[in-house]
């Protein structure tokens, strides 16, 4: 099994990837896009993508990639986030005058990044690729904040663990495959729909489920690019879409909103019942 | 009057800004946590900032400073946004081997970019600093997706102009200030509101207003950082928060509602009407 992610060895998306299946074989991607094309040409038989953050919220292009693509999801998984301050080994945080990182990490170091004096602080595209190019470039007086995996990718030595603001920093990632990949009972759906632009639509299409007893776990609105201060709603259900109530409800909306697509209908994981788990959450599902 | 807005002269903020008033003082600041701490410090007068594009999204960044901070929307503005390709003076399209700009402007281009061949695409913090960048380090081989008054500003001239996919594409920008800048009379009130986490409170939430006839232009949520997927919702309303059905909607959603906030009530101009105009949007309202 080939599992697709964003980012190098050592990021987020593939601890993510990881849990899904740990012997799965990685193939690192340089955009979001990429990892949709590589499910899509069947290069990888899974993508594994960040879609939201507990602190920074939404991914908000890996919405709008959904809906272009016809990959359904048919998993989803939370990592908790931890950053750690990286540095070649044997330098001390008395020579670290650049800490580089990805901006959401940057923002979600905010606390430990202000107590620095005389440090620049340079926002890059990725965690584990700043961490990648002190090693590479052998930056002496460079940091990057990441992954305590891309510490160890890239033979880093942390000089400071545990550096976010909140403990509680989860990252929500969702699968995409062209077949299931748990025989796990679904139990969330999550759906795109647009709407007339006219006063109470979206309180008519939120009485769908709310009539039902259905209960909404995310609502994001993303622009309708050639149409000026026009939605694309996205909910996720906590229901699985084939339950009598679920199956009612999309009907429901379908007789007015002029789009209703469902873009997968799968298990949850929730990792914190099980927080030291190192085996294959969608094999225990199962 | 002193008017704050992120970027460097050439941004879409300042253009945005000179809308407001042509003649006031400008200040450009680094990040848009510096305009809010101008306006508040009494350093600018006014603050001008960028909260939604209509094809990239919200600018979330800027809601976050909101609720953090005190200070009142007072107005609110559309200005249409086209990019133009920008380099040095004689140089054409053949010559240009990189170019720069901010991600959503390199998205906004998307359609132009993909019919280049060999030319590498960098992402940068700014689509005027950019611009800066090539006009300051001479840079022969380089072009910046940029606003026509960034050529102005850095001596540079267009390759290609109008290079947007979307010709609706517009950013709505507010104005934040401790006095209103306008004696238009208010049309739009922004609120923020939290919710008790339990099944069917957006849809109770959007009743308040549904069941009055009050619409919503717009809706947004924003994670609440030490409360793993809670939200915080931004609501704008097409009322004057002082009209009596949208004063008893307020209190009808304090009933329930753990935390309620008016983030502004403001007079909105729409440039639509006026295109080409130059004159002092809020001048013209008055």
């Amino acid at each position: 099994m080939q599992i697709a992610y964003q980012g190098e060895p050592g990021a987020f998306s593939e601890a993510a990837s990881r849990l899904v299946k740990p012997d799965a074989e990685m193939l690192p991607c340089k955009a979001f896009e990429d990892v949709f094309a590589a499910v899509a040409a069947g290069t990888a038989d899974a993508g594994v993508l960040p879609i939201e953050n507990s602190i920074g919220g939404s991914i908000h292009r890996n919405f709008d990639l959904l809906v272009e693509h016809e990959l359904p999801i048919v998993g989803e998984l939370e990592v908790p986030v931890v950053h750690h301050l990286l540095a070649l080994p044997g330098r001390t945080l008395a020579d670290v005058k650049r800490i580089y990182s990805h901006p959401q990490a940057l923002a979600q170091c905010d606390r430990f990044l202000r107590t620095l004096t005389g440090v620049e602080i340079i926002a890059t595209y990725d965690t584990a690729g700043s961490a990648k190019m002190i090693a590479e470039q052998r930056l002496e007086d460079a940091a990057a904040i990441a992954s305590a995996r891309a510490a160890e990718v890239f033979g880093l030595q942390p000089l400071k663990s545990s550096i976010q603001d909140y403990v509680n920093n989860t990252t929500r990632f969702i699968v995409i495959s062209k077949t299931p990949i748990s025989s796990a009972p679904p139990d969330k759906t999550s759906i795109a729909f647009a709407l007339s632009n006219e006063p109470g639509a979206l309180f008519k299409a939120l009485s769908v489920f709310a009539l039902r007893g259905i209960d909404l776990t995310k609502l994001e609105s993303r622009p309708i690019p050639d149409r000026k201060w026009e939605y694309l709603f996205y909910v996720d259900l906590a229901a699985a879409c084939d339950d009598v109530p679920c199956t009612r409800a999309l009907a429901h909306l379908a007789e007015f909103a002029p789009m209703v697509r469902v873009l997968g209908c799968y298990p949850s994981y929730k990792p914190a019942a099980r927080r030291n788990a190192v085996a294959d959450p969608f094999e225990i599902l199962a």
